[in-house]
C-alpha cells in the first residue's frame, strides 16, 4: 500500500514540478514499481479490486460535476463523434494487422481493442483543470459513454466471430440492453433522483445518510451496468450524473476523499500492466509503435482534431480487457497481447500531455468530425 | 459490494430506529449474509483487505479527534487499567479451559485470545456519540493501545510455549520494540508532525497535498507498526494522534469519506466469521456462553465497572487473530476455535448496547480498578 500510494504521489509531484500533469507521474509510478522495471509489485486481486473501485469513484465524481441536460444538448454531435471514433480505429487496426500477416480473427480482435475510449484519464485531466463545463469536454464525456456502448457491441460481435458461430440474436440482445440502460438512465436518471432523494433523506436517521444512499445507488448502478453488459464505470458515471442535482457539498467532499485514496491504485494499476520485456524483439517494437500511432491518429481523424479528438485517445483498461478476452479465447498471441497493452497504456500516458497543449492553444473550440 | 454495503446500512438503519447503535446492525448484517445464515457472501482476500483498510481509517479518524497530551494525562491510570485488564481475562480463560479438560497449551491460547481489546468498536461508538473527550473515553483509548502492546507480548510468549521451546530473547525483543515504538510515537509524534507538516505542505503543489501526506504517513505508520510487531491499527491510531493538531477540517472530511465507505466492510467482516453451525453441539454451546460471560466479566473486574470496563470488552478481530494462530500451530481444536470466534464477535456485538446504557446513566465517572 505504502509503496503504491507513496510512489504514485511522489512521481505525481515530480511531474507537476516539471509542469506536466500529475496523473502521468502516477501511471509512470506503476510502470516503475511493476514487473517491467523494479519488480516490487505484481498485479493481484486486491490491487485489482482497489483499482476497479478507484475508477468507479473517479467516474462517479465526474458524473456529479456534470448535468445530464448539458450532455443531452450535445447528444447528436457526440453520437457522430463516437460512431466515427469507433469505425475508423477498428478498420485501421484490422487493416494494419492483416497487412502484418496475422490471422483474420486476430486482426479483428486488435481492431476491436482500439475502439473504446477509456474516459477516466481524460475526465480526470478535465476535472483537475476545471474544464468540465467546456463544450468540448461535454462532447468528450457524452461521446465516451456512447462509444463504450458501441465498443461493447463490437466486442460481442467479434467474440462471436472468434467462437466460430455468429449469434445475431445474442448480439442484438446485448446491443438493445446496453442502449436501453444508457438511454433510460441518461434521460430520466436525474429526474428520478431529484424526486426520490429528498424522500429517503428525510426518513433516514443515520449521520451522512445522503452519502450512504449515494454509495448504495453507485454500487447498484455499477452492478446493473454490468448485468446489462455495459462497463461498471459507465454505470458509475450515470449514477453520478443522476445525483448531480441532489448531491450537496458534503457528499461531494466525502466522495472526493475516497477518490483521493483509490484513484492512484487505478492509475498505478494501468502502469503495472506494461510489459517492456516483449519489446526486445525489434519486429514487436515496430508493430507496437505502428499500432500506437494508428490508435492516436485514427481518433483524431474520427473524432476531430484538437482537444476533442485527443480527449478520445486513451484506451486504458478498456483496450486491455478486450486483449485479455482475446487471449482467453486463444485467438491472439502473447506478442500481440503485449502490443495491445502497450497501445492501451501509452495512449493513456500521452493524452494528458497532449491535452495540456491542446487546451493551452487559443483554438479551444471543438473541431467537428 | 452492493450486498455488503447495502445490507450493512439497511440493518444499521433498522437498529437506529429501534434505538440501538447502528454498528450492531452492521455486524448483524455480516452474520446474516455470511455462511451462518444466508450464505450469500464468504470471506475472501478482497473483503479482508477492504476490512483491514476500513479499521485502519476508523482508528486514524479517532486518532485525529484526540490529543496526545490528553491521553498522556491519563497515562498512569490507563496503564493500570490495561495491565489488570490483561491479567484477569488471561487467567480466567486459562482456568476455565483447564477445568473443561483441554490440554494446557490450548487453555493458555484461549486465555491469550481473551486479552487484547479491539478498540475499533468502542472508539466508533464513542465517536458517533461525541463522547471522545470524556475522561472515561480517554482512559479507554490509552488503555486499549497499551493492552494491545501487552497482548502482543502475551501472544509472543504463548506462541513460544506452543512451539515447545520458550525463547526469552525473542520475547524480550518483541516487547522492547513494541513498547519503544508506541512510547516514541505517543510522546513525540505530535511534536514532529507539527514541525514537519507546514514544511511539506508549503512545498507541494498538488491539490489536497495535505491529505496525500496524511495518507502516506498513515500507511507508513501502519507498516512500521507491523514491523515492530504491534497491530497496524495501533500504528494508524498513533498516526492520527500525531496529526491531530495539524490536520484541518478538509483533511478530516476527506478521511471521513473513506471511513464511511470502508468501515462497513470491517464491521460486516466481523459478523461474517461467526460460525453458528458449531453450536449445534450442546457442550460447545455451554462452553461458548461460559467463555463469553468470562470475557465480559473479567474486563469489568480488571478495568472497572461502568463505561470504562465496558469499553474494554470487545475483542473483535484481535481475538480472532490469536485463535487463527493457534489453529495454524495446531494447538487448538476447531471446536475451541469456533468458541473463541463466537466470544470475539459476541463481545463486539454487546458492547455498543451496553455502552449506550452505561453512558445514559448519571454515573459517568470512570470507576477505577
Amino acid at each position: 500500500m505504502l509503496i503504491i500510494f507513496g510512489s504514485a504521489k511522489l512521481l505525481a509531484e515530480i511531474c507537476e514540478r516539471l509542469g506536466q500533469p500529475g496523473i502521468v507521474g502516477e501511471i509512470l509510478a506503476g510502470a516503475l514499481i511493476g514487473p517491467s522495471v523494479l519488480g516490487w509489485i505484481t498485479p493481484n486481486d486486491t490491487l485489482k479490486s482497489l483499482s476497479d473501485l478507484g475508477v468507479m469513484f473517479l467516474l462517479f465524481g465526474v458524473g456529479l460535476e456534470v448535468k445530464a441536460s448539458e450532455l443531452l444538448k450535445v447528444g447528436a454531435k457526440a453520437t457522430l463523434v463516437a460512431t466515427l471514433g469507433v469505425i475508423v480505429p477498428f478498420f485501421a487496426g484490422w487493416g494494419i494487422m492483416s497487412a502484418w500477416g496475422v490471422p483474420q480473427v486476430e486482426a479483428i480482435f486488435v481492431g476491436a481493442s482500439m475502439v473504446a475510449t477509456s474516459v477516466g484519464i481524460t475526465a480526470s485531466v478535465l476535472s483537475a483543470k476545471g474544464l468540465l463545463h467546456e463544450v468540448a469536454s461535454q462532447i468528450i464525456l457524452a461521446a465516451a459513454v456512447i462509444d463504450d456502448v458501441l465498443g461493447l457491441i463490437v466486442l460481442a460481435a467479434v467474440s462471436s466471430v472468434a467462437r466460430g458461430h455468429v449469434n445475431f440474436w445474442e448480439i442484438a440482445l446485448t446491443a438493445g440492453l446496453a442502449i436501453a440502460f444508457t438511454v433510460v438512465m441518461g434521460l430520466w436518471g436525474t429526474k428520478a433522483a431529484n424526486h426520490l432523494m429528498p424522500h429517503f433523506d428525510s426518513r433516514l436517521k443515520a449521520d451522512d445518510a445522503k452519502f450512504h444512499i449515494a454509495l448504495v445507488f453507485l454500487f447498484g448502478m455499477g452492478l446493473l451496468a454490468q448485468y446489462t453488459g455495459v462497463a461498471a464505470i459507465v454505470g458509475a458515471f450515470l449514477a453520478g450524473l443522476a445525483l448531480s442535482d441532489t448531491a450537496d457539498a458534503r457528499v461531494r467532499t466525502l466522495t472526493r476523499g475516497v477518490s483521493e485514496l483509490l484513484v492512484p491504485f487505478f492509475l498505478v494499476g494501468i502502469g503495472l500492466h506494461l510489459n517492456l520485456a516483449a519489446f526486445r524483439s525489434r519486429s514487436t517494437l515496430i508493430l507496437g509503435l505502428l499500432i500506437l500511432t494508428a490508435a492516436i491518429v485514427t481518433k483524431l481523424i474520427g473524432c476531430g482534431l484538437g482537444a476533442l479528438g485527443l480527449g478520445m485517445v486513451p484506451r486504458g483498461e478498456v483496450g486491455m480487457v478486450v486483449a485479455q478476452i482475446g487471449l482467453s479465447l486463444a485467438v491472439i498471441s502473447s506478442e500481440v497481447y503485449s502490443v495491445v497493452v502497450f497501445m492501451a497504456v501509452a495512449t493513456t500516458l500521452v493524452t494528458p500531455l497532449l491535452l495540456k497543449i491542446a487546451f493551452r492553444t487559443p483554438a479551444l473550440e471543438p473541431v467537428g468530425a
